[in-house]
């Protein structure tokens, strides 16, 4: 589709850039583009359209659009992303938007649109999920700031972006401030979560079933095809199978230590602080941590690992049921922090950007949209009834995966800390009871009664 | 034990202030004291010898003592210490030491060590821990800071600490900077973590076994007898057994909703920052939000669990392993931090510190005390070949039990989270290969090979 758009100003044409840059000349988009490193704009330059407008620095590309002026940014999370703000900034003028399309925190977010808001300025966070291929050819794009800004640009970003099975584009507003880009915290928080429990389930079939990489890939294959398919699961049966020059497993030649760029963590920081549980995302953070200790771990080896008796279809339940609670939590941390920050996210509008073009599309999403769209205002999201019966189906898969792993020596963070959430969230009572006799006991912390109001201390010498 | 001591000035006389005045005072330490709040100063003067000399505000008690001073701040930590520090500097001469008793996050101390020190004044951060009791009758101490400013305080503490029951004082200075802070942090991180565990033995006990409150507490007080005991084992025996004015078990009449002061969480945080799995501490922090989140609970309300047939000696294991692995955690996150800042931290020396005086006192601190002096320096403390054999003989406990409960239905995130990161701590091999394969897949992240240097990419087409 191609849409009418007056220019768009963009800065940064690194891979994400110029990926996005090409994407939106594709659909006859003008582009008035500065890039600072030379390597990196020559190379845009070859690529994109002879028409595109090079400009010579910031101000200089902000002068060469009319207002209102839209400029995409396109730059490295951070210090720079301040940087070329403050460089475009005298340059705009009341009524401009600027789109950060960065990875940037949700706190960097809010703290730049206030300040640019003093000039009129309107700064759209604007989270861009599917990597290089993504950028490309259709990326999923969470957007959230003031709504006239986001109307008069979400034309143009939702024609480049991808579509949903039903046409839909995995483009929306989905609240005001920095919703967007904390949304794509929480997106890259979940992938983790289920990149872990997908790992998991790797070893128990490759250790634990002493399966071989083909029918690793042929399970995974199956699976997709399932309730619990998606690109993870998708790209999971490619990556098992594929053969190192030698003809063995090339996961096999792969060193056994897991980098991260920070996203888990910021998901996981941001639970922390909202005081919400998300233990499936912290969990698999500590897993990369743990992996990254090789050294230790390598003194440390502990004895091989016995074959165990799990049945495949049991760990297909358990990672659908892992994957549905990754994502409730990430739902759960997303409503706690609209609740601080007052964005007015739509739950349903999340699910449904995520089903394609990000890394997290799968088939769930679209029901996860179905049972929040019937889910009564403010009710946790593991009350809607059509995932109860989800969960109903899968946990008890979860349930004797989990516990003949940990039976037998293997460790399953993911599917444990799914299972410890869930099991503590559907419980009346929890012995939290306990917890509060204790810290009465020791530091007279106070405690609160069933039955009286008010905060009480009590003797708890046992007499 | 008197010491001799030139006066110390005191800022702060709360709960905490006032209790370590009077453990001071006992100790025939003169004091120039100062408490900003009225009715507090009233009552600290009205308990505190007659012989304390009361200050007017900051200055004046400077003025009131003689170079080199030394004060001791028991402000709430944050925004009151940096006043109090501002207030006081144009007072204090080089040489000086002021000495932060406070819950103060370790890098606002490094921040105002470096700060203070550009005027020759020294500040320790010390970790004060023991509650209100500790304060009046012996706290643990821990320290961090410039070594020449310590030698000068460290009769004083020590004079008023907790002792092991070897006669030491549980007071020392446990590396440079803000050492002694963060040790404090790690403790409170596995305090979390410990409670948590026993708050999930409570429940598997109570509702799990069917078993009444004084069977319970007859359990606890027995394995307080034994190798896993220890304050929080003591007190857990006395605070499930007691009752409520109608007779029944005063829990039963406590809201289940546990309140945190943050600690926790920071321990968390600052995982998290490090790269270090500390997933027991994080999975406590995750499990008060859970409590926390009761109306939800309520609102979903699942099906009352059924009983369980565990063993009280799995359990007494389970409790033992679990508590030695949240340990373990800790001292791996000290050791992270201070591979980072440079603080020179001894294992040993913390494991003693927290042999008396703090929550975590028990039998296992000598222990870990003498483990990790058997090892050499740089190694994994969970290489310690007398702790291989304690989890040697307590893990099958745990692993037993962690698989009876969550098969049952029973959230147990305490026991699985130390168990998963114990398995994926001693295994050779994690399945983070298929990380970084789906990683390398989708966001050319590029992978490291086992058998050639260098960053790789491939195709995983599965071909």
């Amino acid at each position: 589709m191609t849409v009418t758009s007056s220019p768009l100003g963009i800065i940064g044409l690194g891979t994400m850039g110029r990926n996005l840059a090409l994407n939106l000349a594709d659909h006859g988009v003008p582009l008035v583009a500065w890039e600072r490193d030379g390597a990196l704009a020559a190379r845009a330059r070859a690529e994109l359209p002879a028409a595109t407008d090079w400009a010579q620095d910031a101000g200089d590309l902000a002068r060469r659009l009319s207002a209102p002026r839209a400029v995409l940014l396109m730059v490295t999370a951070g210090a720079a992303v301040d940087a070329v703000i403050e460089a475009l900034r005298p340059h705009l003028s009341a009524g401009d938007v600027i789109i950060d399309g960065g990875n940037t925190d949700a706190a960097d977010t809010a703290r730049r649109q206030a300040a640019v808001a003093t000039d009129g300025i309107r700064l759209i966070g604007l989270g861009v999920s599917g990597g290089e291929e993504g950028a490309r050819h259709g990326p999923a794009l969470m957007a959230g700031g003031d709504p006239d800004a986001w109307a008069r640009i979400a034309p143009t970003l939702r024609a480049i972006a991808a579509c949903a099975a039903d046409g839909t584009p995995c483009c929306d507003r989905l609240g005001g401030g920095a919703a967007g880009h904390f949304v794509k915290t929480v997106h890259n928080g979940i992938e983790y979560a289920v990149m872990q429990a997908l790992a998991e389930s790797y070893d128990l079939m490759r250790h634990g079933r002493g399966m071989d990489v083909d029918a690793i890939g042929a399970v995974y294959a199956a699976w997709n095809r399932g309730p619990g398919g998606g690109y993870l699961v998708e790209i999971a049966a490619d990556v098992v199978r594929t053969r190192d020059g030698d003809g063995g497993p090339l996961l096999d030649k792969v060193v056994d230590r897991a980098g991260q760029k920070g996203t888990g963590r910021w998901a996981s920081l941001a639970a922390l602080d909202l005081g919400v549980a998300a233990p499936s995302i912290a969990e698999a953070v500590f897993a990369r941590a743990v992996s990254a200790a090789r050294d230790e771990r390598q003194a440390l080896s502990g004895p091989a690992l016995g074959s165990i008796d799990i049945a495949v279809a049991d760990l297909e339940a358990a990672i659908r049921a892992a994957t549905l609670l990754a994502f409730l939590q990430g739902f759960a941390l997303i409503s706690a922090a609209d609740a601080r920050d007052g964005w007015s996210v739509d739950p349903v509008a999340v699910a449904r950007v995520w089903r394609a073009g990000c890394i997290l599309r799968a088939p769930l999403l679209d029901r996860l949209a179905d049972a929040f769209g019937a889910l009564p205002a403010g009710a946790h999201p593991l009350c809607a009834p059509a995932l109860r019966v989800e969960l109903a189906e899968t946990l008890p898969g979860l349930r004797r995966v989990a516990a003949t792993a940990i039976t037998a020596g293997y460790a399953v963070p993911a599917l444990t800390s799914a299972l410890s959430w869930h099991d503590g969230m559907i419980r009346r009572r929890v012995p939290a009871d306990f917890l509060q006799g204790l810290r009465d006991r020791f530091g007279a912390h106070t405690f609160e009664r069933i039955d009286a109001p008010g905060s009480h201390h009590a003797d708890w010498s046992g007499s």
